[in-house]
């Protein structure tokens, strides 16, 4: 296996080059201390964290996996000592508030360091990623007193959390739920039923495991409007904060899974709980959904994280295996045969991975300022606007990265050919572990139906609109029109994005119009459309970078044989990755009749 | 897990309706025996003990493995006795000649066999698949004395046999390999090396194992002009033909893989094992190409097996699993929810599977008719036709049906959700399983150059043309212009059709004369347009299935729902598989530049 190296010149770039990083922040005063010297020295410690400590264990745990035995799980040899070092570091708190003892970082930060850490270890980040949704729930739903329970202590990382939503009747239909909260005299609540897919539901990391709970109180309306949110400790915590009785709250067992193996998957089961009401009741999915968009983004990275590492190792590897001569003469004449770098068609596989990975990380470091601006926004509004800007884009991140992660890991595998097939270079594992990315936090088909159905059609696409006009201004200000002969080099991708970008357009409008006679096209076009979108705004983020790549040759800024491979990888992008749009234009706007006509017993 | 049900109906419709065996079958007379009734009677045999004996094996399988100790190699429970059942049955000699105790039925029958193995269980089906092509090369290139000694047992299948050609250094470049053969005063030779992947390389299934090894005799020119082929058995045979003593090839170890856990991949070490040539001198390489399109049409299969096991689980599922109400209105107003397979996404996924198994599996058959005619050509100038034509088929079946099988597979999964992910459902198995497929027996990039670089290139794409023409011949006779009123319902497919493969043609000169002036364009262009030309060989496929389906549907034959259904994923098709060709006929044609400009330290 090949050793991780964490991408810090590609992030250094995005941060430094492309969203200039640096004056966003200085535009937040919380954010003050984030200065580029401490980003920098953050990312180089973080970077050398997941290198030393995490990266090693991503094999050894997919190997060993988790055990379970009598409602006890037991993590992969070397995680719980990379985990204790892991929140002696800090990195836990990262982004959380002072007053519970974080560093009040930048949320992009954070958003930096589960990229790291992902990417060096998937299923070890699963543990302290999970505790972040219950920290946001804690953060944003619950009461003073609440947080000064739990907050300090998850954010100091010797507590977890978890959100246990998922029952085995239904995981994207929550209206279905049926675990009961029923009122104890002491203001508390009895917690009754049994969750599946639990992720860090049950481990050897932490002294205790805060779970967030949905559940139905007695006489709740039936469906989604019936749900509320509790909070459900593994251990009772004493007046004093001090750890106390066990809670009957116990993992029944561990899921056998293709992937991410070292993440426990735990059945839990809530045997009269007691649990504590967060939020208002019958509100719980509402509350669960303002820190969606976050979440989601968290589990867009897996897509680029499983890109990254696919693309690092069969990059070594196709540099160093030797197999038939160059097509357009011998490379290593000296050796038995050319490396296999030398021939197009594993180019073509590198390339499309460079481009998934380097691409799908700018749109994640796009959405991550705009989580900046939601956290720090000066009044609601501005809140709401950020919230609907990131709403917009989550479904288009998460489904489409996800699914271009999967796409990259395999080729991953195919250019070590057999090789990449036996367990040892990791790459199997990397594609079972990605593997569950488009389906957990909503599948790709929910994502889709967000899209269209929330975000563009209930919307009336104002935020659709309002994204692709800026687009289109990216593309004035960089078009040969502004009379700039230096944007000649721009002109290519300039040209074929602001071109599709007006399709977009189009057929945003057309789809509308579509979706009105006929609610069944709604979910017919829906994936192909956000497939769609995914490409428009990854060829916005290369014409970016090459942009900012372009801008650096010129002033002689960097490394120049960086900032080339920026500007070669968008040319590939645009040749050989953005006419994917020709198809799926065609198939999402067919007709909704290709897929409903068919009778159920014609299957 | 579902129980695996052999698609009986759909391989009665191709084999009775689409291409009509039995027409085909009396047109060789050593095929007389082919009656439809013993066609019949055979695939329902072999149906039932897929069904009762190979398929509970399969997660059984996956999740014993196979084990190694001490050079020996145990398979998981169960498959010993499956085998004994399997040879006792004499599934093993269906389609090889009756003087050597085969039934001596047709190769296409033989290849229907293999599927519906494959379907139950790959991994099992991999230990006599082996076999078949170590037999194979014997019939072809062996002495009458080595088809004496050897076909008998292999035939009955109380021995089996392997191909060994993969070194560490070397898979797809066989020229670099390094195995000796040094001879001996007896006639015979003494093999040394080291071979890895070697499929069925050693088992506990049989008495004994004939390996077919790739190896250099001293002084043989380098490269691929100096590979010899040699029979090597696990066991020496005596001159009574009784088992003699152990030669010394003995498993290393095996293989800790991704999937097809319970097929044994074994790295073989040869230690002056005692070797018998087989065919001339030198000529290994050629010997070994004599049947690799048989042995490729054998590995296209299993995407289609793949596709095949996934739709069926992800099918059943989709009726059974109830998830939200359908856009279009309740679908089961009793219920919870609807049953998942009303949302229109669900559908899209489902049909995508049902498209690509039965497309696919219409594309092996045509091919095997090929095979057949090539078994049973009666002059060298028919063989070599049949062989020609196979042989322009075979790189596109295998790359195109083993990418799509993945694909359809982790639709399957996708259906599924959550779930999808969990073991216990067989279908992270089956994704598992199939990945292999596009790596070994050549993986897609090596198929592609061998299409665009030997079957279009240097064939002047005489192959081509010809194949072309048959499609358009095809439109020409069912198209509205024929004058029949009949024909309205199959304007929409060949209308499709004939332009694309017109744009086919177009596409393929243009090619020729760009390949010309840029050789790194052969290998840039390759796959994009291995996959194009799979995609119009699916929609003939598609069109040749409507037809006989309206035919059905006309003269009231067959069962109504299923003659509808075919029409309908034909239609479904042609709107939303057919359109990926826009996608690639823009990046087949793209520059090498995109590819090849890139330098290697900017990777």
């Amino acid at each position: 296996m090949t050793d991780f190296k964490a991408p810090v010149s590609d992030i250094n770039f995005l941060v430094n080059d492309v969203f200039k990083f640096e004056q966003h922040y200085k535009t937040f005063p919380a954010y003050e201390e984030a200065t580029p010297d401490l980003v920098d020295a953050i990312v180089e410690e973080c970077a050398k964290f997941c290198e030393n400590e995490l990266a090693p264990l991503n094999h050894s745990g997919d190997k060993e996996g988790c055990s379970f035995d009598n409602g006890e799980v037991t993590t992969p040899s070397g995680f719980k000592d990379a985990y204790q070092q892991y929140i002696e570091a800090g990195w836990q708190g990262l982004a959380h508030p002072t007053e519970y003892g974080g560093q009040g970082l930048p949320v992009s930060l954070g958003l930096i360091k589960s990229e790291l850490v992902g990417t060096a270890n998937w299923s070890f980040g699963m543990y302290p990623g999970l505790s972040l949704g219950a920290m946001n729930t804690i953060l944003e739903h619950g009461s003073d007193e609440q947080k000064n329970i739990y907050m300090p202590k998850l954010t100091e990382g010797t507590w977890s959390g978890t959100m246990c939503l998922t029952e085995a009747q239904c995981g994207t239909d929550l209206g279905q739920i049926r675990t009961k909260a029923e009122p104890n005299d002491d203001g508390s609540y009895s917690i009754t039923g049994s969750k599946i897919f639990i992720s860090a539901g049950e481990h050897d990391l932490t002294e205790n495991i805060i779970h967030i709970v949905l559940a139905r109180l007695p006489n709740a309306p039936k469906g989604t409007r019936g749900i509320s949110l509790f909070i459900v400790p593994k251990f009772l915590i004493n007046e004093d904060n001090s750890i106390g009785e066990r809670n009957p709250v116990v993992c029944g067992s561990i899921e056998d899974k293709m992937g991410i193996k070292a993440s426990a998957t735990a059945v839990l089961n809530f045997d009269g709980a007691k649990g504590y009401l967060i939020g208002p009741e019958n509100k719980g999915l509402e509350c669960m959904f303002t820190f969606m968009n976050t979440a989601r983004i968290g589990t867009a990275i897996q897509g680029v994280a499983a890109s990254e590492l696919g693309y690092q190792t069969s990059l070594a590897y196709a540099k160093d295996r030797m197999s038939m001569r160059s097509l357009s003469g011998k490379k290593a004449p000296d050796q038995i045969a050319d490396p296999i770098i030398h021939h197009p068609d594993v180019r073509r596989m590198l390339l499309t991975q460079k481009a998934i990975v380097e691409g799908g990380r700018a749109m994640t470091y796009y959405a991550a300022k705009i989580a900046d601006e939601m956290d720090q926004a000066s009044c609601p509004e501005q809140k709401e606007a950020a919230d609907n800007k990131l709403g917009f884009l989550t479904p288009i991140l998460k489904a489409f990265l996800t699914e271009l992660g999967n796409e990259s890991a395999s080729h991953a595998i195919q250019v070590f050919g057999g090789h990449g097939y036996i367990k040892e270079w990791g790459l199997e594992q990397n594609a079972r572990d990605v593997r569950i990315s488009s389906l957990y936090e909503g599948t790709t088909g929910i994502q889709a139906l967000d899209l269209v159905g929330r975000k563009i059609l209930l919307d009336r696409a104002q935020l659709f609109k309002a994204f692709s006009i800026e687009i289109l201004a990216f593309c004035k200000d960089h078009s040969m029109i502004s009379g700039n002969p230096q944007k000649k080099r721009m002109h290519k991708f300039i040209w074929q994005l602001s071109k599709e970008v007006a399709n977009w357009q189009r057929h945003t409008v057309s789809l509308m119009l579509k979706a009105r006679k006929d609610r069944d096209f709604v979910g017919s076009c829906s994936v192909d459309y956000l497939m769609y979108s995914g490409y428009i705004f990854m060829a916005y983020m290369w014409a970016m970078m090459a942009q900012s790549a372009n801008e650096n040759l010129t002033a002689g800024k960097g490394d120049k044989n960086f900032n080339k491979a920026k500007v070669r990888t968008a040319e590939f992008y645009f040749d050989r990755i953005f006419p994917r749009v020709k198809t799926l234009t065609n198939t999402m706007m067919s007709d909704a009749n290709s897929l409903m006509k068919i009778e159920i017993d014609q299957f």
